[in-house]
């Protein structure tokens, strides 16, 4: 006997968001495109053994934008076991695609950024999960309320009244307990919303909102000089990227678990890093004062 | 009523094993430092707030060597439950001794290597793991050789019989499921080796054997001359070290759970590192070659 899988309905939200994708994914990247006015994006399309498949497209070496990925995937198969819980055993029937986007600009000015959605059916459960996030090395007050802003739109455009609450869980999801850090400054994250057509209407906003918070501080300080010591302290900062992607980040630990294709899964981690022993910016210095925004996250909306 | 914690024996091998941690710490910085000939080991000495502590010493940016760390710490508490099993129940008593050697090299011609014992008690039982493992990120076969017979060598003095097993384990143990690659090209690897006199000698003798099986491989290349291609190569092979000591490494899963000093359990994380999206190597190139011994693990000893 089978497990039981998700609902006709479900599944019918599931189609229609998945016929988005290819089209949400060409969005972004010819406005990333723009934004960077120099490289273009490749296109890498892969299959999965175990059923679907998907597209990474990759920019790299740009003038503004050192590594950009917009990955789309619609997957299905079953929970493996590191995924599995009471809900969902071992198995069960597994359905996920999603759109994931990930910036790490060549300037320590302009700040990296993130925005995902999925749509996940486990078992007979069907939810929208997603989010976007900033994470500048420094810090500009400006840039993250006009990032806020632009998200908190969004949500009382769709879903009023939950801004504060996925604000909330945005500064909790995107945190190192081992730094006692957050990644950036927040954004909006959430989780299991249940899969309905009110549901789909934000999945298919959110990419084009985070084109709208994030590309204008992109073109607002992609231009200004920087030196070694901003690109060393870029360089640190990401290495902090990457310790959350690796270690506690959900969605590639999905991919990791999933066997999706592993670049396309670790498309996010930044394209030069730096681990220095037990780097401590000096007191007062702009490094400090974002450490100091990291480790106490602010209402920017 | 507390938990049974281990023997008056185990614990006697523990008092005898941590107390030659400094001795054993003193001599790897001494005979590196000897090796690079230009930078010194800093000393950090850290205390946990639950029980025990550590002292990390790094030497960065020397001519030979551009990261080295060599830990020791001696911390006692209770199982966490990310570490908890049907033998150590959450809470159960926790003891754990060890140190740990990782070196990146400058150049990209020198193996990165890395060397650990430990003694472990958790509940009632006690051992030793540790073990030594090369990362090169071009394939000398000669090195390769030196540095399996000199393992070797150790395991036959202290546990006649056991190497080959060892070697397995190793080959195991540093593997990247998700790349279908291994870290380098092995060592030896022990996990739960009974912890009473014989084991306590093998993990005194293991990092001068270490430093016997590795020093004469950097001397050997570090003058040699290479380019950016090699170096570029180098970084991105670091990144597969980064993705093996977050994802998969027990020792560094340990030090996140039980709340070690963040710096020195990662102080292990190379200094400089690339993630190009998908590089391949050229066939026939010396970097595909390299691939293909991590891929299939060779016996070198």
């Amino acid at each position: 006997m089978t497990a039981p899988g998700p609902s006709e309905d479900a599944l019918r939200v599931h189609r229609a968001f998945a016929a988005a994708l290819p089209a949400l994914q060409a969005e972004v990247c010819a406005a990333l495109e723009a934004a960077d006015g120099g490289a273009r994006f490749s296109t890498d399309p892969w299959e999965r053994p175990g059923g679907g498949g998907g597209t990474a497209r990759i920019l790299q070496d740009g003038p503004v934008l050192e590594k950009a990925g917009v990955n789309v995937s619609d997957v299905r198969g079953e929970v493996p076991a590191q995924l599995a819980d009471r809900l969902a055993p071992a198995g069960a029937p597994l359905v996920a695609a999603g759109l994931s986007i990930v910036v790490h600009p060549r300037s320590p000015l302009v700040p990296a950024a993130h925005a995902n959605v999925r749509f996940v059916a486990r078992g007979e459960g069907a939810w929208f999960g997603g989010g976007a996030d900033l994470t500048p090395p420094y810090l500009f007050e400006e840039d993250c309320v006009h990032f806020h802003r632009t998200l908190r739109a969004l949500c009382e455009r769709h879903f009023p009244g939950r801004h504060a609450a996925w604000k909330r869980e945005a500064d909790r999801y995107f945190f190192l307990p081992h730094r006692g850090e957050h990644r950036g400054v927040g954004g909006i994250f959430f989780d299991t919303l249940p899969a309905d057509e009110a549901a789909l209407a934000l999945a298919h906003a959110l990419p084009a909102a985070f084109l709208a918070a994030y590309l204008p501080i992109v073109a607002r300080r992609s231009g200004a000089p920087f030196g070694e010591a901003e690109r060393r302290w870029q360089e640190i900062r990401r290495g902090r990227y990457v310790e959350f992607n690796l270690v506690h980040d959900r969605g590639t630990l999905f991919g990791l678990a999933t066997r999706g294709r592993i670049e396309a899964v670790l498309m996010s981690l930044p394209p030069r890093v730096r681990w220095p022993y037990d780097h401590r910016p000096a007191p007062g210095s702009r490094e400090a004062a974002l450490l100091e925004v990291l480790r106490a996250p602010r209402e920017w909306a």
